[in-house]
């Protein structure tokens, strides 16, 4: 797994370092007015995955420029915006085992440098000049908060379903991937069905991203998380792993779960009994087994339409990586 | 002055009428996921002199067809999505005579609603289809977030200078303004001088609306202006009546300013100190005479560009009203 990791920095060594550059350089001009904060979320150890899916999926669509890197930031502000105002919705208090902004510099800062961080995506966007892009742009964002919105709408309510799970985290996680893979295509002037394959990766290594992610939330710790496991439950979110098992769950059990679940100040002990269950009825299993589903529909779409080539590698390896990582 | 208004209501209706039924329509779909919050903010009495504006300024600039009603419903969603974090970053109690959304809903909702109007705004921009009009929003977005952020960054410092106040409010308001009018001009395929004309009208129309609705916060009361007198100084706001008499007065009363402006919750008492303060070193009048200066401004350009018509009366009107209104 580690060994994973390693293959795909190693390949993607000069896109990274190329997208920090970009990204630093496209703050300068702002810095005075949202430094620390911006600084805060964005050089926080951050993975840039969403850029570097864009500048990927660019270069196996034939991209030639090297604008990518500059338009890639983009996909960076939009994810640090959404960061900064769901932590402030979440009441969040650890992100990547820092501090989270709003609870160093206010809710007040917190929200308006995401407002910043958005506009500033936005221009980028325009400064491409596609008007397909800016569609593209205008769902993300739309479909997000409407995510965001539905996931607060129906916060610590036991009888999500798994539907409804599907449809937060479409809107609010995979919408983005999908994004930042389909405006590589659109760049590049890709013929359609190469745009629709590279769509189909991202939006489904999103799906089992944000699966992953609300894994973790109950198998990692803090130390290697960066925040406290059951933290989403804590926050009153429930995810897929535990939206399973309620519904596979014998009467006693889901009681005991909903009385948990109802509980937000749980005990660590309560919280054992929790993971107990999830795992007598299969709900991290279960979680597992459609994550990677969705990684084997990734990978498929891209083998089925491009060529073997060391980028199309890359882009296997960081939809196994999405499955396999541990934090 | 209250004939002013009626002359402005009377020639407007229909196009007002128009307004309020795109805006209820283009709403409709999100309904049930951002209902009582959204309608909170955008049916409580709002003037929707912003989508007026674009109305008006298209007819103006010869626009024939009917989807401006529909356009100009983005420039009332990025007004109330400012208002929403605005509110919410202002620590904000009442607004238009109501508790603010966020004191009924939480920070959550006030944020997330916000994101999703600016997100909706962006779409109907997009739908538009023109790159220029991309410009032109993600410009105020921008700008409105920089002016936002400029302003809490100097709360409650007494040294803010008559420049950056007018920076402030070029960014957080007078933008906007200017853009609602610009964005007819692309869309009617204007002349170059009469996308000008309107643009500096909507400009220069916006600062002087920004000046009155600071020069109010002193001069009116609650029970007309739907939120506390003094409620900027409260919230630490500096505005041009104060920076004004402060850089007029001799040491003893700007000291006497300053305490008053350090100590938030100053009384009923210490507030009627600061009004004759503000008369006496002319801080009120300073600011009333400078806002006339750009409704003067805003009028020349409107009259040097477009021949008379009832569109152009109501535009003149509603500068006249800017300056003369009382709430």
């Amino acid at each position: 797994m580690s060994d994973l990791k390693n293959r795909i920095l190693a390949s993607a060594k000069e896109d990274l370092e190329d997208i920090e550059i970009a990204l630093k350089q496209n703050l300068k001009p702002y810095l005075d007015l949202v430094s620390q904060t911006a600084s805060h979320i964005l050089f926080a150890g951050g993975k840039r995955l969403r850029p570097l899916l864009m500048v990927l999926s660019a270069r196996i669509c034939g991209y030639k420029s090297s604008s990518d890197k500059t338009f890639s930031i983009m996909f960076e502000y939009l994810h640090a915006a959404t960061l900064l105002h769901d932590d402030l919705v979440d009441e969040a208090t650890l992100r990547r085992g820092k501090p989270v902004a709003h609870s160093i510099w206010g809710n007040s800062i917190a929200v308006l440098v995401g407002d910043f961080l958005l506009a500033r995506a936005l221009s980028i966007a325009a400064d491409i000049g596609r008007l397909n892009i800016i569609k593209i742009i205008s769902e993300i964002t739309e479909n997000m908060s409407q995510g965001e919105i539905h996931q607060l709408m129906r916060k610590g309510q036991p009888d999500l379903s798994e539907e409804e799970y599907m449809e937060i985290i479409q809107n609010k996680t995979a919408i983005l991937f999908k994004g930042a893979c389909q405006v590589s295509a659109v760049i590049a002037d890709a013929p359609e069905r190469e745009e629709k394959a590279i769509s189909n990766y991202g939006f489904n290594l999103g799906i089992a991203f944000q699966m992953t992610d609300d894994l973790l939330d109950y198998t990692s710790n803090a130390g290697i998380l960066g925040k406290e496991a059951g933290a989403d439950l804590k926050e009153g979110k429930l995810t897929l792993p535990l939206i399973y098992a309620l519904k596979q769950a014998d009467s006693k059990d889901r009681a005991m779960m909903e009385r948990i679940i109802e509980n937000k100040d749980f005990s660590a002990d309560e919280f054992e009994i929790l993971l107990e269950l999830l795992n007598k009825y299969k709900g991290l299993k279960y979680t597992e087994e459609l994550a990677a589903k969705h990684i084997a529909k990734a990978k498929e779409a891209l083998v089925g339409v491009f060529k073997p080539s060391g980028t199309r590698e890359t882009l296997i390896n960081i939809a196994d990586y999405a499955l396999a990582r541990k934090y």
